[in-house]
């Protein structure tokens, strides 16, 4: 059950803004960024300090078959093994921001065995949507429930911020069928070249995205469907790792292009989990721009960064935990006045 | 003495970059900004963690007797207070992102007795350089050498990397006329509103720029005449501190218009301090741009602050120490290898 954000409380957490000993609107985005965690918790000031988690979702696609990256699938598991030693790109952000990072296998090829990785495979890989649909209903709801219990958790475990991790090869594909379904525009606006394509491979990546949305009929209107048809299980995770994060009325901070096609679908689903949504950063792929302009979202940073994983989400976390601190720390002028 | 940074480091590290478990560039400006660090320290990796300082000097401005902000000059003591007692904007975030604050009053028109103020005050502010100059070359000496004690200091101390603040009433518009100066803008394109002027009191307040100016001769031909007319206590400590930095070897983050205003003086002073600098938030005031073009940096972060305090600058420390721990944290492909 998601309940719509809290706008009393983001009023109230505006208005507790101009007693801070500033001028009023100096802090800026961190100010409206402070309010809307008022509006998501419910509790003016924010929670703070507001302990993070990246939630890295693993998989496989079979649309890796049709050539659309020019990276190994094996890569997947290399990566996912990688972040599960804490040697990855977003394990070293992470702690330098202070978050935690889990990995969970969502559907890889094959069973990595670590102890960090936590083990839910819907399946071994996607089918390639090229040819059929890439997952079942039953393996969509299997993937959105993994993700909605990911986030029970964590949140159950003490952390109060969510950021979106994602690692799969070829699984800016998926995401850009998605994006083209839930902006309604065409498949080459908004599909970019992920880890490397080159202007021939980003070509054929746009014509296998706009063939397979006809084949299967994809449209926003059965949102269930399209993510079935053309998405994947990461995707699906994220949907329900940001639909969780709603329900239990915390943060989830976006990083890439996976996640905002994600975000697409939970939105289209239950619009009120927009309000609980933080654009982290604005990615290469063009994707992230339409979504995000169909969400209504402006990113947080932007340093160009193009490696997934959650590394741009977790960047964007000490400026949420900087808004959270702000109206928790400073002073009022009702304060000065007292101390003279 | 500043040495040029180490561009063999730089391109060390670069090519250390390209052995990161990632495809070549997918992380952006950070993959940058840790070259820069590496260039800046002669280190390959660069140093992290990396303990950072905000360093804030408090002045006061005879300008202020011209009527070029809405607010009373008392304010510049209140809030040094402020933060003296970690209660101010700039402690609030420094706090988030593990960074310490020094607070110096370099010329606060009062003293201000509290135990975490530095006292360094030059002289009770400077003068209205709409009629003579703002200090003497000699202040202007004294308060340089006030910043580059200060940076030597923080390293001492084993900081590794400063923040520049300030807090002073008035204090955007000697940074106007500096930036002016210094980028040979005029002053009507590079003056702001800084704390809250409205339209008629910006135009007065460029107009104040332009006649003092014109009336100093200040050019960039003659940096510390430059300074000494229109300039401030802050603006000059922070040349110091940016010239400490450089010769101390570490990076130094750029805030807002009063930094960018130091900046272009102390790499007219020293070309070579450039290298050490890092933009760290775009603020609203157009000075703070036509600085940056002319140092041709780009700010790290933008969210439209317009605080001043060092608060646009602690907020990037985070993206400089996930830089620096990027190239010591992540596994090579080599690891990959040997792991298997």
């Amino acid at each position: 059950m998601i309940e719509p954000v809290d706008e009393q409380a983001r009023a109230k957490a505006a208005e507790q803004q101009l007693q801070l000993t500033k001028p009023a609107g100096a802090l800026g985005r961190l100010e409206e960024l402070g309010n809307q965690l008022s509006a998501i918790s419910g509790l003016v000031p924010p929670p703070s300090p507001m302990p993070a988690l990246v939630v890295v979702f693993a998989g496989d696609h079979g649309i890796h078959a049709q050539g659309v990256t020019p990276w190994p699938q094996e890569i997947t598991r290399s990566m996912a093994l990688t972040i599960a030693k804490g040697r990855a790109g977003v394990n070293a952000i992470a702690r330098t921001v202070g978050a935690d990072v889990w990995i969970t296998d969502i559907g890889m090829m094959a069973p990595v065995a670590h102890p960090a990785i936590r083990q839910r495979a819907i399946a071994r890989g996607t089918q390639d949507f090229s040819i059929e649909p890439a997952m079942t209903r039953d393996q969509v709801d299997a993937a959105i429930e993994v993700g909605r219990h990911t986030a029970a958790q964590a949140v159950a475990a003490g952390y109060r911020c969510l950021a979106t991790g994602e690692v799969g090869l070829a699984n800016t594909t998926p995401a850009a069928a998605l994006i083209s379904v839930f902006t309604g525009r065409s498949p080459i606006e908004v599909t970019g070249r992920g880890a490397g394509s080159d202007d021939a491979m980003l070509a054929h990546k746009a014509q296998v995205v706009a063939d397979a949305i006809a084949l299967h009929g994809a449209t926003a209107d059965d949102p269930m469907g399209a993510l079935a048809a053309v998405g994947g299980f990461e995707h699906a995770a994220l949907v329900g790792l940001i639909l969780g994060g709603a329900e239990q009325r915390v943060p989830v901070v976006l990083d890439g292009v996976i996640a905002c096609s994600a975000a697409l679908v939970a939105c289209r689903l239950d619009p009120d989990v927009v309000g609980y949504l933080v654009a982290g950063h604005a990615g290469a792929e063009p994707g992230i721009t339409a979504a995000l302009e169909t969400l209504g979202l402006t990113p947080l940073v932007e340093l160009g960064l193009r490696l997934g994983e959650g590394t741009g989400a977790a960047l964007a976390l000490p400026l949420l935990a900087a808004a959270a601190a702000i109206p928790n720390e400073m002073a009022t002028f009702a304060d000065l006045a007292q101390e003279g």
